[in-house]
């Protein structure tokens, strides 16, 4: 099967909103009066990013997720995306599946799949997505650029710090496959669906438009996306201990509750949380003026809301227990963020 | 070195176009008023699109200049792309090499790095590229589609065709790299420069807006390209086998001149120029009325430009000699267009 034969069998798909969709040398898209396009780009390697043999309609899925996430972190709504696909061969029911985990994504969220390569060789999946943001500073993100948009150097010193729905379970999953921890069946499928098929925050991103001070995805781990917010905000943070555990829907729903959960994994299961990845769970910072406006922005989107932090003037990352006293470095800092490149 | 390291070393520069530029987890960009955003992407592989060992600097170049190219064919003028760039290793000089390549071409087109993601795998490297058309229609291309653009799709019975520059070289080096042919050294160079450093023909495709009906690249051959053109608008062509034969720069400059070249390659030649593929060259129709304003626009964009043929109303593509007398098919039709997906 050739390129032009591959895609009109498995990626033609309508696309109403753009000008001009897949089979052209481009595709056109109107962007909206007042509004920006943001625009970001992942790639999925097989071996690196996920498994061989997973699921490949999963891996349609996660990979369309993975950008819809960058795109929600911006509080950006989805308009559009190009897929670049490599291929080792063409397998007719593989292609199928990837495709319909691909489109079932794209399609909840109104985005058109506009236009791509297709190509033989290693299979890596590179998606380029775009979604729009009005072009209107709003109050809350007063930081230099001019844009609606969420970005992540607009934290505060005193804000509050909030992790969206759960973190830490994708890593969990991940140690579980690879044979380095067991998990009760129970609770394995729930994490495994974590690490394969992530849900975007797009709606929480878009309810946070205003709201949120600062904002980044969760995809490289918690510690580490949140230092993207410091770092670009020039400000620390705090975190509370027992808020960042709660974040774990494994431990939560553990047979005996946290204590078992907490002798059977202990410090690996904070490691997942702080630097496991994988989440694309949103990150974010808001003023305590705004605590009930977050929640209201957690409802609309129906998208659970942990507080766990507060922005603080001295940089770094402090861990505190329910005391209010401040733990041992080593819970936090011995955890690197996950780094797709310079992970073995 | 990590992902971010690695980012901030080789591949910050400037962006005063878009809003917001590598860093976030998205870019912005602030479209024009009036105008369609056109969107491309491209994905070279090491070892099918090029060899391993190849000179990074050329490959810098070539990943933009193939994306450069889809927006030229489209008449839009470049504005920003993104870098999906998967890396086996990471070695300095081979960076440094290839990021000079890359903003070498960018810079020469005000084309801006806005964002990215780079991971370990197998050498890959896929743009995504953004360029503008006036969203108000030609006159040239009515053809369904509300856009300033050059489509595939408005050709019209009786328009000339024509290709820019010279087409079949790169194929023609691609064979004496794989050793199947020998050039005499004082061409192969040339060649072999057609081959991995095109130049997208971003300057003649602005020109030709309001002048072509339609346009393509020529990225998978010429013949395969102007088939593109052709299904998309419903027609046929007639093409001069002497003006195909003088698009062969190596032809033009072969030494004892085209007799001792046709002796030596025959068919060969006219495979690589219908077939070849990698030539980054525009295709495209006007109408016999525009023949002075081609010419203009090949010369405002010092671009050279051939007639090379007709479109007619039966389908398919027919060969003519100089005295207008049909060919026998197999001189074209058995050499299938460049397919990066169907090659072994």
């Amino acid at each position: 099967m050739g390129e032009f034969d591959l895609i009109q069998r498995f990626f033609s798909w309508p696309t109403p909103r753009a000008v001009l969709g897949v089979g052209d040398d481009c595709a056109l898209l109107a962007p909206s009066a007042g509004m920006h396009m943001a625009i970001s780009t992942d790639t999925l390697i097989s071996g690196r990013h996920f498994f061989p043999d997973v699921d490949p309609q999963a891996l349609g899925h996660k990979a369309l997720a993975v950008n819809l996430s960058d795109l929600a972190a911006c509080g950006a709504r989805p308009v559009a995306f190009v897929l670049a696909l490599a291929l080792p061969e063409v397998k007719d029911a593989w292609l199928e599946a990837f495709a319909k985990g691909l489109f079932d994504l794209a399609q909840a969220h109104g985005c058109e799949l506009i236009g791509g390569d297709t190509t033989r060789g290693p299979l890596t999946i590179t998606i380029t997505v775009f979604g729009e943001v009005p072009n209107t500073p709003t109050e809350a993100a007063s930081h230099g650029v001019s844009t609606g948009a969420l970005l992540r150097s607009g934290a505060q010193v005193g804000d509050d710090i909030y992790a969206s729905g759960s973190v830490g379970d994708a890593a969990l999953a991940l140690r579980a496959l690879q044979g380095k921890i067991t998990l009760p069946d129970s609770l394995m499928a729930a994490a495994r669906a974590r690490l394969e098929r992530p849900e975007p925050r797009v709606a929480l991103g878009l309810a946070l438009r205003g709201v949120a001070t600062a904002c980044a995805d969760v995809s490289d781990g918690l510690r580490g996306d949140l230092d993207h917010i410091l770092e670009s905000s020039q400000v620390g943070a705090t975190l509370q201990r027992d808020a960042l555990g709660s974040l774990l829907a494994t431990r939560k729903n553990y047979p005996g509750a946290a204590s078992a959960f907490d002798a059977a994994f202990g410090d690996f299961a904070a490691q997942c949380v702080l630097g496991g990845g994988d989440d694309y769970e949103l990150v974010f910072t808001a003023p305590e003026s705004k605590r009930l406006a977050v929640a209201k922005a957690a409802e609309l989107s129906a998208t659970p809301v942990t507080r766990i932090g507060q922005v603080v003037l001295a940089h770094g990352i402090t861990l505190m227990d329910a005391s209010g006293k401040a733990l041992p470095s080593l819970a936090v800092g011995d955890f690197a963020s996950f780094d797709h490149f310079s992970l073995g």
